[in-house]
C-alpha cells in the first residue's frame, strides 16, 4: 500500500530537551509506542508516523513554556484534539512532539444574553451542546465525528447545519493562540463584529495548526428553536433531489439541514445503523422556526420534492426519533467504510457552486459505477459540498491507486466548475497539489505569511503546503 | 486645529517615474492640485495630505504594471475608491501615487442560481443593486455612503443589515488582488466554502490597502424578500429601544435591520430630510420574508416594543415609502454634522456585546450631554456597534481636543465591556492606539504579515499601524 507521502528526515529529540519536557508535565509526558501510535496515524488511508513524545498541558501557560522549549531545540510541534481529521491533518510526519489539548476541556463561561461561550480547544462539540441544553441554546458545527472544538477551528470545519448556521469561520468570535514566538495572544473581543485590523481570528481557522495552538475558542451559539421537524424522502434521481434543494433555497426557505445520501450510502446506513429505509438516493431534511415557519417551509418543499420525483416525506418530530435519524447521519463514514469487513476508509469531498452541483455529482457517480471499489456519496447539498467514502481492501495493494485516480478526477471536475478541492476536511497531506491547482501563486502569499509567523517551519511542519 | 496624524517625510517622485507613469495612463494620470486634493483628503475632520500623482487603471494588468512601478522606484501607492471613509484611511501620509480604481467599473458577471456576482473593485453598491433588481437579488451590505465594493471590502464594512446578512466578511466569496510583489491572484474560489489553505480573502477584507490592492471580488447575493415591512417606533428611554431590540433576537425573530437614532440625531434628520417624526429616541426596523413569517415577526417585536415604553409602530410597507425612511437613514451622517451649518464632522464608531449595549450607549449619552458639541448616536443596535456623530466649529480649536476626549472615553468605556474599537470604519490614521490597546501582542503579528508581504512598506504606509 502507498503511503501517500513521504515521511521526512527526522532527528531523535536530545536528551536534556526530553529532561524539560518531563520537569513540565511529569507523568503527562507519553513516550510509549502505543500513546505515540495512537497519536500518529489518522481514521483514514494514511499511513501512520509516530510522535517522539506525546504531552497533554492543562493550560495555555504550559504551552506557551512547551511552545519555548520546542522552539528552542528546533523540534516539531503538532497540535492534536480527537484525532479525527480525514486528510492526515495530524499526522506529524517529521516527528517531534504531539500536544494533545483533550484535558483542557473545560467550559469557560457560557453568555446566554450574547448567545456565545468560550471553552479551552480540548472541549468536545457534543459536550458543549449537553452543556447549553439547560440554557436554551446550541451550537451548530457537526463533523461526522465527536470532534474537538480547537480541532475544527483548525480545519475550518462545518457539518450538516451549514447551510443556515455556517461553518467555524462564522461560528468563531475570537481565538486564544500561543504563537511560535511564544507570545499569548487574543486575535479579537468578544463584540459580534469588528473592522480592528487584519482579521487574525479567521488566518487562524483553517490554517491546521501551522501558524500556532489555539488554546481557547470563544463561539457564537444559537438559540434551540421552538418547533423542529426532521424528515427523510427518497427519490428517484440524484438530479430529482438535489433540484429540489437548489429550488428551495432559491425561493427563500432557511433550510436547517439538509443532506444527501446516495443509494449505495443508504444501503450502508441501514446495515450499520439497523435501519429500513428505500436504498434510493435520500435527503434528510431539518426545519426550524416557529412552529407555524416551519409548517410554512415544510409545505414549500414537499412540494418542490413532489415535482422532481421524491416520494413520501416520513417525519421524524419527537427528539428522540430525530436524534436516530441524525446520528445515522453522523455515522455514515464508519457504515460506508464497513461496506466491506476490515477495509481502510478514504473519505474526500468537493464543494461546487449550486447550480454545477447535480451535474457534478451526477458524473461522479458514474465514475464510481465503473470501479469495483464500494463507495458511497453523501454531503451537504445545500452548500454545494459533498463526500466520497470508499472502502478499500487492505490487502489489494492496487485498490489504494485506483481510488486516488477516482479522487484526481473528482478534484479536477470540481475545479473546472469554479469549485474547491476540499470544502470541509482541509488540505493535510492529501490535497496539497490541489491546493497548488486551486489556487495557484496565492499559496505562494500562505507562503510568506507561513515563513513570517513560523520561520524555522516547526508548527505541524509538512501540512498544507511544503515550505 | 490638530492634524491627528504627523505628514511623514517624503520624496519628490523622480522624473524617469513619472515618466513610466505617463507612458501607462496617458491622460490618465493626474498631477494637478485639485485632483490630488480631491484624493488627499476625507468627508471627516483629518486635515488632507496630497498624493503625488493620481492614476486611473481600467483593467487588473494596468494596475500589476502600476504596482511594478512602484515597488521598483520605492514609491508609495493608495488604492481609493468613493474616498467616504471615516478614519483617514485613504490618506496618502507619505505622498506617493493614489489609484483611484473609480474607472473599473463593470459589472463583470451575475450567477443569479448560485446567488452571487462578480464585479471590479470600483463598482458602487447603489449602482450594483439596481442592476440586480431585475433578476430578483440583492447585496445587502449598505454603509452610509454609497461606496465603491473594494473600498468596502478593504475596511470590512457593513451597515444597516448586517444583523441578518453579515458584513463584508461573510459577503465576499474571493477576491482578486495585485499583490506587493507584483502578482495577480485570486483568493478563492466560487464555492460557497472551503478548506483548502489559509484564508486569504479574510485576510485581505479590512487590510485597508496595506496588503495589495483589491482588482475584482465575487460577492454572495440574497434574493428580494417576498414581503418587506418597514416601521418607525419612538420610545421614551434609550434603554427600552435597546432592550426591545435585544429581547427579539433573543426570541429569535430574524430582524433583517435594526436601526437606533437618539433625539439629536432625530431632530438632525427632521431638519435635514424634511421630516416630522418625533424627536425621541427611535428604532428604525425592515421585516423580511413570506407575508405570514412578517406578520408572525411584526406581531412579536410590536408586543416587545409596547412592554419597552414603545409608541405606535408607524409602517412604511410602500418601496417609495421605505426608501424615503432608509434615504433619511442613511444621510444620518450628513445631517448630523449638519447641525451647525459649516461644521466639521467627526465619526465614531464602537461596537460592544449586546448585553452591554444599553448600559455603554446610556452612559455615552451622559458623556455627550454635558458638552456644549453638538453630537448624535446613531448604530446597528442588533450587532452592539454604535456610531457617535460630532458637529465641530472649525473656528473653535478646543472642540477638535474636546470630542477627542470624549472619543477616548467612548472606546475606552467599549474595550472595558470586552468590545471593539470599531465596528465597522476600521483603524486608518484614526484609532492606532486603540488597537493596540484593544488587541496587544495580537498586533504583532499583524506587523509580522505585513513585513512579509509588503517588506518595502509601500501599501497604503502608516495605515493600521506604523511598522
Amino acid at each position: 500500500m502507498t503511503a501517500h507521502y513521504t515521511p521526512q528526515p527526522r532527528k531523535p529529540l536530545p536528551p536534556e530537551f526530553l529532561d524539560q519536557l518531563g520537569a513540565l508535565f511529569g507523568d503527562r509526558l507519553a513516550l510509549g509506542e502505543a500513546v505515540r501510535l495512537q497519536h500518529g496515524g489518522s481514521e483514514t488511508h494514511f499511513a501512520p508516523t509516530l510522535p517522539d513524545a506525546v504531552v497533554y498541558p492543562h493550560s495555555t501557560e504550559e504551552v506557551v513554556a512547551l511552545v519555548k522549549l520546542c522552539v528552542a531545540a528546533e523540534v516539531p510541534v503538532i497540535p492534536f484534539g480527537a484525532g479525527t481529521s480525514i486528510e492526515g491533518n495530524t499526522i506529524p510526519i517529521r516527528g517531534g512532539v504531539t500536544v494533545d489539548l483533550s484535558q483542557m476541556d473545560a467550559i469557560l463561561s457560557v453568555n446566554a444574553e450574547d448567545f456565545d461561550c468560550t471553552v479551552q480547544a480540548g472541549v468536545r462539540r457534543e459536550e458543549l451542546n449537553a452543556h447549553l441544553r439547560d440554557v436554551g441554546l446550541f451550537f451548530p458545527i457537526d463533523p461526522g465525528a465527536n470532534a474537538t472544538i480547537g480541532g475544527m477551528a483548525s480545519t475550518r470545519a462545518s457539518g450538516t447545519n451549514a447551510v443556515r448556521y455556517g461553518t467555524m469561520r462564522e461560528a468563531v468570535l475570537s481565538l486564544r493562540v500561543v504563537t511560535p514566538d511564544g507570545r499569548d495572544i487574543r486575535t479579537s473581543r468578544r463584540a459580534r463584529k469588528s473592522a480592528a485590523g487584519y482579521d487574525l481570528t479567521r488566518l487562524m481557522i483553517g490554517s491546521e495548526g501551522t501558524l500556532g495552538i489555539i488554546t481557547e475558542v470563544t463561539l457564537r451559539l444559537h438559540g434551540i428553536p421552538e418547533a423542529i421537524s426532521a424528515a427523510v424522502c427518497s427519490f428517484d434521481s440524484l438530479k430529482g433531489a438535489v433540484d429540489t434543494v437548489v429550488q428551495s433555497i432559491q425561493i427563500g426557505v432557511p433550510l436547517a439541514r439538509v443532506e444527501i445520501l446516495d443509494d449505495m450510502q443508504m444501503r450502508a446506513v441501514n446495515r450499520w445503523s439497523k435501519l429500513d429505509y428505500p436504498e434510493l438516493t435520500t435527503l434528510f431534511f431539518e426545519f426550524h422556526g416557529s412552529p407555524s415557519y416551519v409548517d410554512e417551509q415544510v409545505r414549500t418543499v414537499e412540494a418542490l420534492a413532489g415535482a422532481n420525483g421524491g416520494g413520501q416525506f416520513h417525519w421524524s418530530n419527537l427528539p428522540e426519533e430525530r436524534s436516530k435519524l441524525w446520528k445515522a447521519r453522523h455515522e455514515a463514514y464508519y457504515a460506508a467504510v464497513n461496506l466491506r469487513p476490515g477495509a481502510i476508509g478514504w473519505a474526500t469531498d468537493v464543494c461546487v457552486p449550486i447550480s454545477r452541483l447535480a451535474e457534478c455529482i451526477t458524473e461522479t457517480k458514474t465514475d464510481l459505477e465503473a470501479s469495483a471499489i464500494p463507495a458511497t456519496i453523501l454531503g451537504h447539498v445545500g452548500d454545494g459540498n459533498f463526500h466520497v467514502v470508499f472502502s478499500i481492501d487492505p490487502n489489494a495493494p492496487q485498490e489504494m491507486d485506483e481510488v486516488e485516480a477516482i479522487n484526481s478526477r473528482l478534484v479536477e471536475r470540481a475545479l473546472a466548475m469554479d469549485g474547491t478541492c476540499t470544502g470541509e476536511h482541509g488540505i493535510g497531506i492529501g490535497k496539497q497539489d490541489w491546493l497548488v491547482a486551486e489556487l495557484g501563486d496565492a499559496v505562494d502569499m500562505m507562503r510568506m505569511i507561513k515563513r513570517a509567523i513560523d520561520p524555522k517551519d516547526l508548527f505541524n511542519p509538512g501540512k498544507i503546503f511544503a515550505l
